[in-house]
């Protein structure tokens, strides 16, 4: 029953180091472009806008559409992904107010958050560097393309004052939020991590399947290595399989500490209690047993989007056997990378070179939005 | 792609009205109690707190557990459901402050919403007759009970200064929206209509079924034939199946009309469109073509919970074959329901006789704490 | 508890009418092509096969995949669904005997069951009238292509001796089943019919939604009024929506009878009782409430593949009032239409009349494959 | 493509083995009681009708219900599960001959296979000695209670002339099948299991979650070291989510292999080739990627229920990296543990101590029923 005391330490917390945060960046503040404004870009734009140290100088959408009415309402400026004139022009004629292609966006920006849906990565790239524009890809980008990744509590300092990175994948980032620390205090750390995806996003009705589990027949899969491109030491494979659920990946794993560890459960619970970013619930005692309650209680803090940056580890769910650690974290897929992408552009700024301060204001501008 | 219009027309609409709406209730806080503060009970709290002519005075829980610390959040004082004395302690123990039992949270209230699970309304009513409060129950609970039911746009003058009344179920409610404008042009409707309804709640994870659909063997269903206990003048039958979802209900409606009702598609589209609480959009235009779209779009205008206060109808999924009317409705069914238990408050205390004025101070209200 | 009853009753009936049956067609052997050996065209292949005035002669298949070894099991020829040598050739690499493209199929048919895709129908109708064979198509197809249709149970008499045909869709198959005794009965019909698709096959693992209700915009749909091609007289309309189930249509059907129409609820049951192909069971007393339970049930009465050819009503789901006929019907959209294929064979090739009788024979010839 | 191949063998096979099992059992018919005719129940009692060296003397209902009319058309003989006189007759009130209560049953039956639902073990065990028939619980029951557990491929010898065993769960038979060899080749194992579970059978539209995944918190879970009841040497943990979906378990297992295995990926599949009860299908190749096509390829091949005895285990989801071994396989938890119940009656009652040689008996009965 330690819920009001979870919500307190957390405002707390935030209250704190947000105050310790006000160092940063007084007076200037930076220009974030947005390539492509969908499920993740309207979410980085809003965390962005949130920020006091950057603004939003506007945001892409191939064509008028669902979306641009989206930016209107929060006074983001319109840009087409396009330089082409009659596609700019295509959205005067759908009523909105277009103010030119990505070329015209990127030369009023200091940095680019690419959130396209990918494939189209290599290509853009080029034009950033032409436009001499920092810029920021998403997890569906290949490492080997950016040559540099990124999640805050793994390699914020490597990534100080860089070019361009990429923000690693839900999944690598919920996988680092929880293992880095742990690699941290042991050292080394062997992790097999077995990941049920949702199928689909909440918003899509086409993707199946209805009833049936897809084994993703790639052994190992990709997910759990792209955690060695932000932390080599963790040597870690991963199996996974797409299960019809809409909300939440869920990640079984299985990891192995070395001799002499020194931990025991509690520890660890205690260790990843003191992390950013990390829910430790437990299921029995609060009824949330399933990542149905999970989202639930998303909702119910006042969300936006029901939105949950936070990785949820179920407490009860958390095992220490020797040396063997077992534990299930939940993933909201389409939302625990956006504070990720705020520390990101501060880190290629080079305005904060402590991830902890970064994450905290982060933390804390996003605080505010929510609806509680 | 009239979106962004239907945006810029909802504000407008609740800025103008809702301006003429300050004349209500100067002065004067209505004192509301929540009887069970769970899935509706916690929308009615936050949807009455924001009115200000109405102040939560307590919400009741069965015993210690998740929801307490929802409503410490929100500042609501917690109370138990019963007035046997070890239950109360129990919240102390488990460390809320519970300030006594129901008798003591009717003590300091005008008036009780009641969002109890269902099945136990006929003794809770007794008791709150013997306190002297008004009441207001569910849809679970039957009219013949209440003796009077409520929704906003079909019967508010009826229930001006009642004792008690009902608002009517979300199924009934949303079906009061868009056929009691048609009825009122009309003067007689015939209507038969099918409902799919969603089998679980988003934050229930143990009903089913996974697979399969479950027609309502009793026919006609109780659904349908519910609107006579708001607007007796409809004539109307209903058929469900429950479908394997968890997001909104869908109202496959065929109305009939009578000879000489001079109306065309269009002009039922015009009529729905000045009417409060319904969305019209065209499913083909934007995209939004499922129920996942359109809780997505709920979820982008900055919806608390990612509610959907309005009745969702496809613009070309209406069609009046001469005097047949057909079209689909979505349901939020787990807040339709909310600014109606508002309206209804006021109905009951006589603060305001004029549906529509209700209607918008209630919305413009709301709109202020969305997340927008 | 009429459950044994029931099974008594289809085995009686079958014996009877299979050996009224022996009448038909002795000596000669209707040679049948199958072009298209994907979900409807392996149903029909084993439903013909099993049928002693016909044989199959040869199915087709795209490319050398999945589905040949199941004709090789069958022990059914297999042909290219193309003529080019190569195409031809390739099954031939990769290990499968391939008898020639569908040219070569077609030269030793007396008819050919066109199970291909869809969308393929008119120049597919132009290649069996070249080749001289008649030609049955399926409900994917637009009757204004093949300018027949059929259903055994509406217009068989019709169909006699005719060059070509369409068997009209599972939909279409089971609202005649139900209606068109109905209509022979009242000699007038008024039919509103609302359809809960299911969204994707069993065995089709790509499709969605997973967690949403998808209405059909397009009102009225088309599935309703396709009744009319094999039964003009019956007024129809039919909304749909797609939810997330792999198993079973179900219809929505309110009924308008005409004054002095002389039924009651009972009389409707008895009436369909009589009726082939059509399964009245009550829920509430067997515990078949859902479409799972349904098709459960197919699974223990040892169908292939689970099949369920018969028609579902639910009897206490079935309800007259006045004029009005209410009632819930489940239909297994794999299977429905093979029976009324292997009559239409019959009816094209002219050597049965009666439709009862092709009706009785085809079933008992399929009851001696299922596995009971 | 070695699809065809892959048919021919299991037909030489059996028939092969088949012969060479007609040694077994000559002129004396072991006399079967099945306690619970439920889902597992009325398998069994198939599977054991179709061997010539058992005979099905009852099957026991609680009440005269559903699965009474399956029994009859089998022509098993009902008894009511409990001895109470009035519980025996309603099943005549009903329409269904009942032969008695349990004790009846059991004093006309060698042994008693109990598929009662469950936690009434220790109670039905104490009935069995006293009736002084040989007993087999199901896994649903604990090993505790039976003190002995039987898998066909692991203990079969240790089983021999025992008074009562439980064949072990459908998830421990699954990893017995292909863990078993595994351990017999190496001499050690170390394996974590993640379990993918179905959350209801197929039949069952009570149970969810609709669109969520449930961890089971308690870790690790009980399944994997289940295993350790029939093949002590194997160092076995797993951890289980269920999933919305009704069709299959799927297990991810990752299993270290001692230094000097000897073996590589391919290797593992030619060993797993030559066991009995285990499908090995390259998911690429055929198209069969998700459990949906694994259960429409058991429709096709003709499968009563559309079951599938044999694990399924994707080839190309195969890996053997150094001595880590990781690999996908499919259970259908309706059926897996079938033939191993047939095989288990053997061993308790002595009459084939080769466990191959009951596997090969078995498999081929069963092969006869199937639908091909």
């Amino acid at each position: 029953m330690n819920y009001v005391v979870f919500y307190q330490q957390i405002s707390n917390d935030l209250l704190i180091e947000g105050l310790q945060g006000q160092v940063i960046g007084e007076g200037m503040t930076i220009k974030v472009a947005i390539n492509g404004y969908g499920t993740i870009g309207k979410r980085v734009a809003d965390a962005v806008d949130a920020q006091d140290d950057m603004e939003i100088v506007g945001v892409t959408k191939t064509r008028p559409a669902f979306g641009c009415d989206l930016a209107v309402r929060k006074g983001y400026p319109i840009y087409c992904t396009f330089d082409e004139q009659d596609r700019i022009d295509a959205f005067g004629k759908a009523g909105y107010e277009c103010h030119g292609g990505l070329s015209d966006l990127l030369s009023v920006a200091d940095i680019v958050v690419d959130c396209s849906p990918g494939k189209v990565g290599a290509s853009n790239k080029e034009k950033y560097q032409s436009a001499g524009v920092k810029w920021i890809f998403q997890g569906g980008e290949k490492h080997a393309m950016t040559e540099l990744s990124y999640t805050s509590s793994a390699n914020h300092q490597e990534n100080l004052n860089a070019q361009g990175t990429r923000v690693v994948s839900c999944n690598t980032t919920g996988l680092s939020r929880t293992l880095v620390p742990l690699y941290n205090h042991c050292g080394e750390l062997s992790v097999e991590c077995t990941m049920i995806r949702r199928a689909a996003d909440p918003g899509d009705s086409n993707k199946g399947p209805i009833n049936a589990i897809k084994p993703v027949l790639k052994v190992p899969s990709h997910h759990g290595p792209d955690v060695m491109t932000v932390k080599p030491q963790i040597s870690i494979n991963s199996m996974a399989v797409a299960v019809p659920t809409t909300i939440m990946h869920v990640h079984v794993i299985v990891a192995t500490l070395p001799e002499g560890h020194g931990l025991t459960t509690e520890k660890v619970l205690s260790m990843w209690d003191s992390q950013p970013r990390i829910i430790l619930m437990n299921g029995g005692e609060t009824g949330i047993t399933t990542t149905a309650e999970v989202m639930e209680f998303a909702r119910d803090i006042g969300r936006k989007w029901g939105d949950l940056h936070e990785i949820f580890v179920w407490k009860d769910g958390v095992k220490l056997e020797e040396n063997t650690l077992y534990y299930f974290q939940a993933i909201h897929q389409e939302s625990d990378v956006i504070p990720e992408n705020v520390d990101a552009i501060r880190a290629l700024m080079g305005v904060e070179s402590d991830w902890n301060k970064s994450v905290s204001k982060t933390d804390l501008a996003i605080s505010k939005y929510n609806n509680i």
